[in-house]
């Protein structure tokens, strides 16, 4: 299958099943929401290795939210309940309260589970916190230095799909690289899912273990390395190919990855240099969620 | 004592002493190298209830760094060795190496100890990473999906202070914020410093324990919220200010700490509205260092 | 009148018509689009001595432009139609058409009359140039160094409204300068309008003609400077008001003009130390439009 | 010759005579002060079309500027003294006086000529601006709605460099795009030189005249068109090229636009894709600098 000229693999993406959180972060001005979603939202690429899976969904605009101000949704993930309630807590906590002028506020429409995040973080009012209605809402208004926190008593979980991926297989780094920021940039009008690598991209794809390292969990995936494909036997990167870019999506469900897989797939191919679209996957045994590239158009 | 009209307080910010670990993020371009650098530092404003504190310390133009190509400065501290071990190696192996064209090496000139970050992360690669020489530094190559990743084998880290402190006390919200925004800027340019809450500034001040839930191991600093003036009977909150805000500063050392304080103050006090910069400690039985404001000048 | 607890002056903008095009700047990406449309739209705050008035209305998301790839709108006016002409001429062809992957499409939709500016752009193309069809437009296309620019024949132009403005009153500069931050993102949503000033914000209001240099057309305006309240007689500003900033308003007609000012009000009054909202007028006799404050609620 | 197994042409770059001004703009934040700098300098991408020839040179940290604010470096160059004079005064007069909490320094070390902008535009206070003595600098403050405006009397201009310039031929776009980025991240380091296109890149190479159309001062040059190559039959593509990009350099003088220039190509053929390095002239008859390639290294 072609798009574009460019070859799509007949493969597919495996996802997997993760709990997702989904809040919207408001201040005074963009910029300041801006701020405090970054902080609450980084050192948060992969549970491979980092405490949650995180990012920034979508700006809303001041006459869209609860308290008529500028605000970013992001969405936290985490595949196990209690350290999602943990990660929570202190990213909120740590990156959110701390920030100048913010609130937080549910942004899940069709939550499964609620966590008490608001209820748990207004005993950091030591008693001076008040209880609120805004917009419908139940709200903890927390006093601080610099004026008051609000945010809602409890915010929702539910079961969503994370590592929705495609390969950007390109004839150099520079096509790969733009190509993906191009892909980024169609994903993010895409609600309910985030790109939780480094500005969305993925320069290092993994295989499951070590051939030679039998202690490690996960190492470098050398078919799939540009500069080891005259070295590796079964590479499975082209001649012509020299650089290879992942993006990886998680959502709010399996409908809005596959609208994210979609709508970046249909954006790199317009990139020149773009040689191949592909997917990862592990067979196909260990992911919920497969997601055929084919199927997609 | 005052500068510029405002009064400086007759007090001191009382300082930890952390382990600090500094590192260079290079990139093909500055953007890229931002990136990076800002994922990796994210979820790290303190380690009250963060893995890590963390920031960036100042941008590095091609020309000065290893390998010719733009770069950040960041750091990443954490009371415990062990601890700081682990960030390490988790945030530059899932926020550094994962992003698009990077490279890290060492910059801290005076280490006490080396930690084995690359040595560990070469393994990544799985029997194809190389071992080179840049500018007479130790570097690892570890071949990824966009090519290949150089990190330095081991990277230092020291005894450094953390929570150097300023408040900035404002006729409101909007001054102190300002003030702070101004303070930040001006420390930016002290080297060996970060301000690691969100944009470098803290909204809410906490005092150890709690007075109504015994269960908190830290409370909102009732005595300085200025919406609770009126409320709390011996609060420090003076009867024309109505925004405060912190500036926390980590730093390699107590020199550079003070450097960084002393900056901030001398901003902060030209900004129109500014009444008072005061500093928070805990009666100076907790912290190994005292920073008298006064003494800075 | 009073919304939030701040005096609305039962005042009037007086606004003027200008002829006004507008644009959409598509790109390969998000940012490369958005240096096209700041270099188009710079030098372009006043027509008093700008050679125009020009600004970015808003984002436009890959999905919903003519070739799907991300873009923004901008707006370029001038009360003289061949100033305009030439305006768009120029801007278009030094600042865009030179610019990285961009493409210009018209975004006008009650447009009055059409300008050719694609149809003399083309003849850059010597010869080379070709005529497209997309999305039911009539392109043209020619070649450049770096591929080929994309033009639409012919871009619209109408009638619009220039100078609507309000004016906030603070009781310092920080709180008038977030304020003015907070109402330009409350307007950055309001299709159909521009903020042409830097940032949004105006830091200098002025009178027609001057008292004591009679070869000026335009000087500042005494009565409402801060710094001069002691010293002119008959000053407007209120005793404690110490930070005053306008935001200037252009926009395709008076009702998306009359929008973003009640955007801008209701956002500029939610931030602690605005005292006042006024507006600019010049006795009612100049400009076309009268936009009474109090008539917006 | 090559660098870095690029191809470096045996040709040089053909620039001009220029008048420049170098300015320094200080504001509150770094933010505010680069908003200002942006509007001054947009609309500046070179003087065939537009008014001036305008960029920002470098950030200056405020502990080195005259008030101790943190400040940007811009430059705004025009061929003749008078309309270098008019830009000076309606550029900051209408994009910096009028932005928030500015002031503008001389920046500019070996002046050959003062104009007297401020002490024009000072005129504007009518009556109510004073003379200041800042940091040994004659400086006048003009009492503006916000607060005050503080300019330098008099700003230097001197005889300066346009149109030093390097091609970037590419296997692709992407690459050709990338390299051009970094290209300008290395430049942005050389003091006294801007980039002035958007982005610092040009897309659009061009001829003096025009073939077909008699009537233009300058056309497309069909020779460096990418997707001509097969078409115009002496085409300067080789067949393995396919994306093109210019970056245009103005200097202060010529051995900051050779410094300029020759960190251009070091930094351009680092990245992979990058087949060679030319340069545009004229023959060599029309402009006073011949600034060949291989002399640089």
């Amino acid at each position: 299958m072609e798009i574009n000229g460019v070859e799509i693999e007949d493969t597919f993406a495996e996802a997997f099943g993760i709990q997702v959180s989904r809040l919207l972060v408001t201040a005074a001005t963009k910029k300041l929401a801006k701020i405090a979603a970054t902080e609450a939202t980084g050192y948060g690429t992969s549970v491979i290795g980092c405490p949650a899976e995180a990012g920034i969904d979508r700006y809303v605009p001041p006459e869209e939210t609860p308290d008529g101000r500028p605000g970013y949704i992001i969405m936290i993930c985490n595949m196990n309940k209690g350290k999602l309630d943990h990660e929570l807590l202190e990213r909120v906590g740590m990156c959110i309260l701390t920030a100048a002028t913010t609130a937080v506020f549910d942004a899940l429409d069709d939550e499964e589970e609620k966590l008490k995040t608001g209820q748990k973080l207004k005993f950091f009012g030591d008693g001076y916190e008040k209880k609120l209605e805004v917009a419908g809402r139940t709200i903890f208004s927390i006093p601080l230095m610099s004026g008051d926190f609000l945010i809602e008593g409890e915010l929702g979980i539910k079961s969503g799909v994370a590592g929705g991926n495609i390969f950007i297989l390109a004839e150099n780094q520079a096509a790969g690289l733009l190509a993906a920021e191009v892909a980024v940039d169609a994903i993010d009008n895409v609600p309910g899912t985030i790109t939780p690598f480094p500005g969305g991209i993925v320069a290092s794809g993994s295989k499951v273990g070590s051939n030679k390292y039998k202690f490690l969990g996960a190492s470098t995936n050398e078919k799939m390395c540009v500069t080891l494909k005259d070295e590796v036997e079964d590479t499975q990167i082209p001649a012509d190919v020299n650089g290879v870019y992942e993006i990886v999506i998680d959502g709010v469900d399996e409908e809005s990855v596959r609208a994210a897989t979609k709508a970046a797939v249909e954006a790199a191919v317009k990139v020149p240099g773009v040689l191949k679209i592909s997917a990862g996957n592990f067979g196909g045994d260990l992911g919920a969620y497969k997601i055929a590239l084919h199927d997609l158009f």
